[in-house]
């Protein structure tokens, strides 16, 4: 049983995800020293879980480690930069070898998924947090804001909206589907699949970009915040999944896929002159998104049916505080 | 009052520290966008404080910011690296408005002094835990690190030992210095300086540094470790500050700087032939460091008193888990 900080870390942290020629020094001494490429922006996020409210209390550890490194990448990937390096700030109630055992194993599964390495962080005793801060690149010019949208863009979101909200309701036994169906929303809400390499592809593109961690309604109402404009949805266009549709009424799915938090999905603008471009992305495969509305001079974002018929929604997306 | 977690960022740390031309976008986006000077390492750290861990639960707010910042400004101190951007995951119990003007307060005053900026980070709901990220850079080949030890190299140590112990014990009414001598002590555990100026002076001819967080022993056993060697430290030379002679009797004090916590100072080694360089410094008084000891062949750090006789302690520093 390790009882010490320090044997703790050397255990199971210090080999995690793809240390590449980018990292000198990893963990084991004040400071991580990291190489970044010439010319590139570094770009940085953070992002923390804590125990009974952003996960239940008894979630499997290997679960809770992909997780919380997932939605960092989330972010990233809405930046539309590389992921390379993490620093883990772990607070736990004990030194469990087991837990650890198993919270590192899904940590390393993740980062080398994504290509990236564990380089430092620290550890301390109390209540379950895990706050990770992930560093990566893009190169100067290419970053994707929130702040690019201008009228007349389409508004493009990946994957599917609503699963994460449906899972949480599944987990909360407030949603009873299918097993199959059941089986695909736990695994999109604990294994949420960080849309990175969309990132990279969009950001030749791409006027502005988001991850919907707060439900599309909150995050697009960034994107139009900071780019000073409106933006028009039509609910009918919002892509769900099959799964989703067989477990819920269709109510609930539209609340979910518009507010619904933790689906991890992108949501884009494309300038007209560049939609073809995203479109034959899309038609090749390597691109899943679907546009799902417009940008618009004005403020806020509006929800039209496909008769134009404003569509009125009640809740207006996850909050912290 | 801020009543969502946006408007709280937006609200108290939307500006903190000092944002340069190295930011190219900070708090508010999904990522913060750096700019690391080309030919340089980044480096990287991260110091998490618990309430009630790392100090009493009712601490005011602006130190606990103060405190939480200048651990991690200690580690850069430790790399020769010039601290630039930090990230801030603040779990909270509760949205406070006067706790959090007081808390940005604390960071901003703190980060100013070293000319960093707070650039992005998380807010959730919580027992309050302050983890912090600092990044930095250095010239590629000129960050310190624990390994580069010879033997025949000379330890030094910056500053005073023993006054972060000291002030532990007054906190927890387990020494009764005089009023002057007890904010002395108080102001040393509350704003622990950061050797930031003195790890960029150092840089240039030690051979490997660290920072003393958990106890001297401990923390020049990190870097004969990691170096390989052993280490001589004479009980005699170790810095001392007038209030801790003045507060506590010879042996409780020379405890204190052989095991105590939370004194930030740096230790750090000079080869033979540079030690003339550093004598240098500190005699034109840019420096304020003592030799305290030798590193030799072997391994493990020994103490002996003037007459050269072991010294045996039994604490063997501050531990975590």
């Amino acid at each position: 049983m390790a009882t010490d900080e320090f044997s703790l870390i050397a255990q199971y942290f210090s080999v995690c995800g793809t240390a590449g020629a980018d990292t000198l020094l990893g963990v084991g001494d004040d400071c991580a020293l990291l190489v970044p490429p010439d010319g590139e922006l570094l770009a940085v996020t953070t992002d923390t879980l804590l125990a009974s409210v952003h996960f239940p209390l008894d979630s499997p550890a290997r679960l809770i480690a992909q997780r919380a490194l997932a939605v960092n990448l989330s972010d990233m990937a809405a930046m539309g930069a590389t992921p390379r390096w993490f620093q883990l700030a772990l607070t736990m109630p004990e030194a469990n070898q087991h837990w650890l055992a198993e919270f590192s194993a899904g940590l390393n599964a993740m980062a080398c998924q994504f290509n990236c390495a564990l380089v430092g962080g620290d550890t301390t005793r109390g209540p379950l947090t895990i706050s990770i801060t992930l560093m990566g690149t893009v190169p100067s010019g290419q970053a994707l804001k929130r702040s690019g949208a201008k009228p007349g863009d389409t508004v493009y979101v990946t994957g599917c909206l609503g699963d994460g909200a449906g899972a949480l309701a599944l987990l909360e036994s407030k949603l009873s589907p299918r097993v199959e169906d059941g089986d695909y929303l736990k695994e999109r809400f604990w294994r949420p699949q960080a849309r990175v390499a969309e990132g990279l592809a969009i950001r030749h593109f791409a006027s502005a970009a988001i991850d919907i961690s707060d439900g599309l309604l909150a995050d697009l109402g960034h994107i139009v915040k900071a780019s000073k404009v409106g933006a028009v949805v039509g609910v009918d266009n919002l892509p769900l999944s099959h799964a989703l549709c067989c477990s819920a009424d269709p109510e609930r799915r539209l609340n979910w896929a518009l507010s619904g938090g933790d689906d991890y999905e992108l949501c884009f603008t494309v300038p007209a002159d560049k939609l073809a471009k995203c479109q034959r992305l899309i038609d090749e495969g390597e691109l899943t998104a679907t546009p799902i509305g417009q940008i618009i001079e004005g403020q806020g974002v509006r929800c039209v049916d496909k008769q134009g018929i404003p569509f009125e929604i009640c809740d207006p997306g996850y909050q912290h505080f």
